[in-house]
């Protein structure tokens, strides 16, 4: 798909936004909302939803269009769009709810280029709601637009589930990596891969698939399975390039400076290091990680060359890359999943620098 | 029943609560959660869910009781149990959920006897990602135990819908009267009884009546109409009750000192004084109303005295009453539904000073 696509489909993806929160506040006036707190419901939609990417959400639709095996979302009749686009923004209301809630626990300051919501004036812990609300109206929305399809039941427990395992990896992150007391003996490679698998790959990578695979009804086990057995290591490498990119990126290319040794986070780099440290180059990581010191973040980056995490990283990359492909390849497409879908995934993702 | 029997069925209901936390262990576990996180779950289950009274998941078992024409619990079989158990501890950990995140947003201190989830040693924001999972728990029970029930999608949608309402009454909540603004001509008798409805009504009374519903195949839409108008304007009668008492309960009796004037609570009683009030009555709520300061939370009662809210209350209450016993006679229960179900909700509630 050319860029020029891309950036058309987003603006429609994005023009249909409006709608669905009409929708919700249509729902709001019919339960006898009182004026200001529908007003403050939507300005939440509006701040904390459509903020970012979108690559999410567009990827639902994209998704769709392949397994239809349409060229294009042209293609795709009003009411498919409108479906598609549905559980689309779904899955970036339920980024949101998870973003609204994060920024708090992180206690962030900014967020896409804005004051994080709850920093926004009369805000605050009002935000714990809204976060609620956010992920409330996901549910209002599929009520009311997926209530009498067949897989109506299986979506639900789609979301609930996801939402569940992204919540089981946020509580291990929060606890293993706290950002005021710095523990690295809590730190391991095993406990990375879980945070990183439950935190982002589940919502980020399987959900969008699997929405649009009970929308083209192609809903059988084994294929849900496949989706899983690719997706989700795909969707662990994805956040292992984050977490490389935030220590050796180029902040030109990635648009922001890595804060990661700063903020103690449990990243793929210091797993690597601690796997591959000295005891001597161990204690200066005890001893410098995971404080607000730019002398310290800078002792903490000279181990990691010392160590060469960055060819670690290479090769890793090499290895990841030559598995999906495998894994994509060996995608039995008999039930009518296509493998094109995984590899549009890939084709974005391999070897970024941004 | 008698005091001794809801002691019992208490202590029964009560000791199921390790069994179910036991299973949400070992689903952790199939997930290769670490064990420090499945203690952490653990511990937020066991501090957040059992300490109240109860009263709304034990309503689940005694409404199934009543529906099925059953004497007493002794007269259900282990399995009907277990499932009238399991969605009453729903209904207990929907609140738990909601009791976590209200309590962060009030700044609250203690609650059952305890301190906040949020107070305690080292959980402070990380209880906002706790509460998202106390109510991801729910769906992982319902999922377990009640996906080939016909009703599934329903009880799912019903939770969904319930659960948005009281996120609803609670964000109203929070931007009429928040606690360090005092604007009195926020509040209107209106508003009052959207919050209380919303915010409490559906979950507390509707909420576990349904679930008792679904449960013993009780399911027409006009039951559902009939429980819906009776258990929300019994369940708004429940909190202007708590309303009342809070300004004009004995200590002894409700066993704590209301604080709703100092907090800027929007509650039934200043709602009617202000109603009620003079040019120079209102003025002086406007001065006094909201502060934390005892001389000037003594001068809106003197205004309360002054108007006879506790009379305009005593005058409600019997009209409410009267209304409220007139439709439980109307209920109709030629499709299996029974008034006994309501008239235990009302005598539990009429005229009680606790």
């Amino acid at each position: 798909m050319s860029k020029e696509v891309a950036a058309k489909n987003k603006v429609k993806f994005l023009a249909f936004f409006p709608d669905l929160v009409f929708e919700l506040e249509v729902m709001l006036e019919n339960y006898g909302m009182p004026a200001d707190a529908i007003n403050w419901f939507k300005r939440s939609l509006n701040y904390n939803t459509p903020g970012g990417k979108l690559n999410r959400g567009i990827s639902v639709v994209d998704t769709y269009v392949i397994l239809k095996g349409y060229k294009s979302w042209d293609e795709l009749s009003a009411e498919e769009f409108k479906k598609a686009a549905i559980l689309g923004w779904c899955v970036e209301l339920l980024q949101a709810y998870f973003l609204v809630a994060d920024d708090m626990m992180d206690q962030s300051i900014t967020r896409r280029g804005q004051p994080c919501w709850y920093k926004v004036e009369n805000v605050g812990n009002i935000a714990i709601n809204d976060s609620f609300m956010l992920e409330g109206a996901i549910y209002k929305i599929l009520r009311k637009y997926f209530k009498k399809e067949s897989y109506y039941a299986d979506l639900l427990d789609l979301l609930h589930e996801v939402t569940f395992q992204t919540e089981l990896g946020q509580l291990l992150d929060l606890i293993t990596a706290p950002e005021d007391h710095v523990d690295l003996s809590k730190f391991t490679p095993a406990k990375h891969s879980f945070i990183v698998i439950f935190k982002t790959a589940y919502y980020s990578f399987y959900l969008p698939v699997v929405m649009a695979m009970y929308l083209s009804g192609i809903t059988h086990e084994k294929d849900l399975q496949q989706a899983e057995h690719i997706l989700i290591p795909l969707g662990e490498y994805f956040q292992i390039q984050d977490d490389y990119l935030d220590c050796f990126g180029k902040p030109e290319d990635i648009g922001k400076i890595g804060t990661d040794i700063q903020d103690n986070k449990c990243s793929w780099v210091i797993n690597q290091a601690l796997r591959l440290a000295s005891p001597e180059q161990r204690q200066i990581l005890d001893e410098n990680y995971g404080r607000k010191d730019a002398d310290k973040e800078a002792k903490c980056k000279e181990v990691f060359d010392q160590l060469d995490i960055a060819g670690k990283y290479k090769a890793y990359e090499e290895n990841i890359g030559k598995e999906l492909q495998k894994r994509i390849a060996d995608t039995e497409e008999d039930r009518g999943f296509k493998k094109e879908v995984f590899q549009v995934f890939f084709d974005k993702i391999y070897k970024r620098t941004k």
